[in-house]
């Protein structure tokens, strides 16, 4: 980060910025992309783009967009949400369920619904991964229904590390992506929305206007393009969170699949689990009811283990 | 309405207009009302004056305020909606469905969730009525979870008349009602939005922003005060409704039980349906994938029986 | 108004109201025409439709949509506004004083600057009308900037008839302007906002957003249509106008010479003529530090008469 | 920054970040301060939190706030402005034009003005400063008027290091401020917004609803403090600054005093000599018709001598 070049991003442009804008674009197989502080800010300025005041948009129920930033969707974007089942797994919807929810345009006193958001992995179903053929058929049944397809990327480089493909298998047909640096890769701040020029051009303009332009981002830049280089090391956060889940359940917990580095555990006393962990040394936080663990490249197959240990020991408390 | 009394209604208030709003107030056990162009109007002030940018509320699911609104919830009021299931009864949540809905209010990062907005009786479900003890226990659980209530009584009078009580006995423990005076009850234009003092206060200033102001009410609010003078005539509606349901049966269609004065019947081939009854000159619309009919005070039943004869004639077309 | 044949307005149109809105975007030289409950919602709509979130306007200083509509162009349309000076006479800024203000587009991090908002006659001048060669010559102006033009023309019809010209010959290359059937009209309720077909379609879905859409709207209507068949008596008003101008010079009065209906009276202890005059049963109001009156159908030259036998009884007072 | 102590700023709070937030509060004399991305985001806040829809608002002609923020006061904190004149000095109202622009709360249906907002150093006024007592002039009169004050204070180091005084002794009475750590003081990211206690509570809520709130800050924080550590260098840019201006006089410039690191200075072909400078190596902008010119920590005197130097040579191109 020190070492970074780096020039007035909001004025004519840092070229660290560039250069991890040009490589991300690319990853994500999408035309151009653009810096921004927060995953928030890129899917807020996503449905911005995409919406129009009053419009419905279609999101997987319980979907970040929905739970996790405080109504922007609604009271910066306009939108109106309206939730999708996870009726084909946790965290994703069947692409019949879009179809129907897309329902037709009708008079125009009707609600228009020109958007689906989906989110790959999905935070609150743990992580949950949707694979390639279920993702295209999901954005092929929104096209179908005249909706553009955002994607809640934020963790879209676990789902590919998962899947074992690129992540911009994960896009084909999309309309735009935001893709967070922090989270999983371990950079320390900010993300990226992705979509076409045309997108990008507009998008800059209405990160300005959100307070999210920042001057010299070069130096968070660089931390982003070291992040970048390891996307491979993802597999051990993976191996990791299966290490956990398989020591878990053998302590007799009910463990949710890991699909990538979140581990669900359902507890009865969950409020007490919480506790006994922060007392152990145990980072966890709550979700859907269980207890949440996040393996990370900080924690390592010993320290999984450590915890293992110290988790068994609070079991008998 | 030629004879009624006006005065500047944006500047200090005109007459009829004043007495209508008291009327509505008491008829509606609030402490004030404020008349207003539109049920939407109504409902969207409400929305603004209950929440906060980005707040959550809950919403019986397919209510009017999330899907006949054009988004106004969102866009105007900002906020973002989470629809209750229908698990009470058709057009009904349970109270428990209120209680988990509402959550707990987190730390500062989490959505707030300050409002339930029910309506009663429920267009979409058919003109569904909620009794006043059914009422009562989910205002009881709102309240238990700190949360307001406004009630979408657009066709409060409706529910009244068919229910058999006032229509106050249906706003206890409501922050906010709005009530529609055309609709079943027949006056050209116009809702009224009551609350307390304060609520009305404010309201004004905000129909005021939305354009919703008006100089000389006074000759919408004369037809207004016509049309409560006549709200026991809608019983007969109810009773046209429900010749109209029977009719129908004998005729060999799915219909539902009608509450008040909205018939839905379930036909296989409704798009075809809605032709035949056009060409036949019978007005109805569609709702719920159901042929949708509406009674009120211009139609007589000897025009229910007319009605009935041509949908038979056209059943073997 | 009883007579007036309806429908409902907000589902398939109604026919007086569809009659009224033939006749007004013919007599203001528009393609199409909409009415709304009140000239704030048809300038805020204009506004909406012409300016994207955080974009610039320009409007004459004391412009009614700065002023007086609760800043419904800020929070609504999400414009930020520049006001431009009285340069070329009271109410009306000077073509240069338009083309400095618009500047030029710049980068994106720039306020884009779309829109001039124009209004005639001026409410905040007294009524000052400007005629069609100086308007030709603001639209030139603002067409060399690329801007596009609203008319808040709530009195256009005053203006034309103080200039004795049609009201079209005032709308010449602007693309949307509203004006008000109350007002010097005298109907009881109502504005049309008009423009192009497209801006009147999206329009009407901007309108139902905002809650300005009614049913059975044809009663207004046809009051409207009986108030412009009187377009030619406004001259009466003004005649009135100066009538009393001239009555309070005579007293002493200083008085700002009348375009219109509206006389602004100079005079040292504003607060305390407001209070005589109220006690004298002669209805006036404030505006600019003036006492403002206003002369209307049913204020006879008689009465003019009357009004200034009292007011010179109170002066001794 | 690489040795930074680090937390999740948004769910419990950085360490650095918070000793950043700490420091600078106690700097400018506030109760409490909240890190943001940006000084657009930090003004923004502010007048979010001090604004209700609608509201108007005064700020200086030409602030940041109305200028150079892509209209957010108006999008996002649904502000109305209105702009004061450089009455007392360049960059700078009175008194008295604060007080006649507050005006009266009337009735319901006129504007609620709120907040006067400041700026000091006030940037398009070349960074104008205004010293302590004109300041506390300024904030007696808004407190007469029952207006709180926001001070933009992006450049409040400058100002308070070319008065000689500590920077809270430019807060006085002021209720919220908002001061950059990029600009003169070279940190690359971040601005503080500072305020009570309950101020910055809600600002930390639309931070996030912003999309402002990150996750590991502390390596921005970390240059942050730095940059506080330096404040009394800003003195060697105004001594550069007033090097550059007098050079350029020697030079035949048209040069405005400088207050600050800001150097304006009138040229009659603008745009010619900003091509000239670019291809001198000497980096400048315009503003206010202007050669704008900024010293700063990564410029020497030196630096400054072969500037004069080179514009010197192209004068004669």
């Amino acid at each position: 980060m020190a070492a970074a070049e780096v020039g007035d991003d909001v004025l004519d442009g840092d070229p660290t910025m560039r250069e991890l804008e040009e490589r991300v674009a690319q990853l994500l197989g999408m035309e151009s992309a653009l810096w921004v502080p927060s995953g928030c800010m890129g899917n807020t300025i996503a449905l911005m783009l995409h919406l129009q005041r009053g419009d419905r948009f279609l999101a997987t129920r319980a979907a970040h967009v929905l739970d996790n930033e405080l109504g922007a969707a609604a009271w910066l974007a306009g939108g109106i949400p309206e939730p999708l089942p996870w009726d084909a797994a946790p965290g994703r919807p069947s692409p019949e369920a879009v179809t129907k929810a897309a329902g037709t345009n009708g008079p125009y006193y009707r609600l228009r619904t020109p958007l689906l958001c989906l989110e790959n992995t999905h935070n609150a179903a743990g992580g949950a991964v949707t694979g390639p053929e279920e993702q295209a058929a999901l954005v092929a049944a929104a096209r179908a229904a005249d909706l553009r397809v955002h994607l809640d990327g934020a963790r879209i480089w676990n789902a590919a590390a998962a899947l074992g493909v690129k992540p911009s298998e994960l896009t084909v047909g999309v309309d735009s992506v935001q893709a967070c640096l922090s989270k999983g890769l371990g950079a320390p701040v900010g993300s990226l929305v992705a979509g076409s020029r045309a997108f990008v051009e507009e998008a800059r303009r209405v990160r300005k206007m959100l307070g999210g332009g920042v001057r010299q981002g070069g130096v968070l830049a660089a931390a982003g393009l070291v992040a970048l280089d390891r996307l491979d090391r993802l597999y051990e956060d993976h191996d990791a969170a299966r290490q956990l889940a398989t020591g878990l359940a053998e302590l007799g917990w009910k463990v949710r699949e890991p699909h990538t580095n979140i581990v669900l555990a359902e507890v009865d006393d969950l409020h007490q689990w919480l506790g006994r962990l922060r007392e152990a040394g145990v980072l966890a936080s709550s979700m859907d009811g269980c207890v949440r663990f996040v393996t990370h490249r900080d924690v390592s197959r010993q320290e999984i283990g450590e915890a293992l240990r110290r988790i068994a020991g609070r079991a008998h408390g």
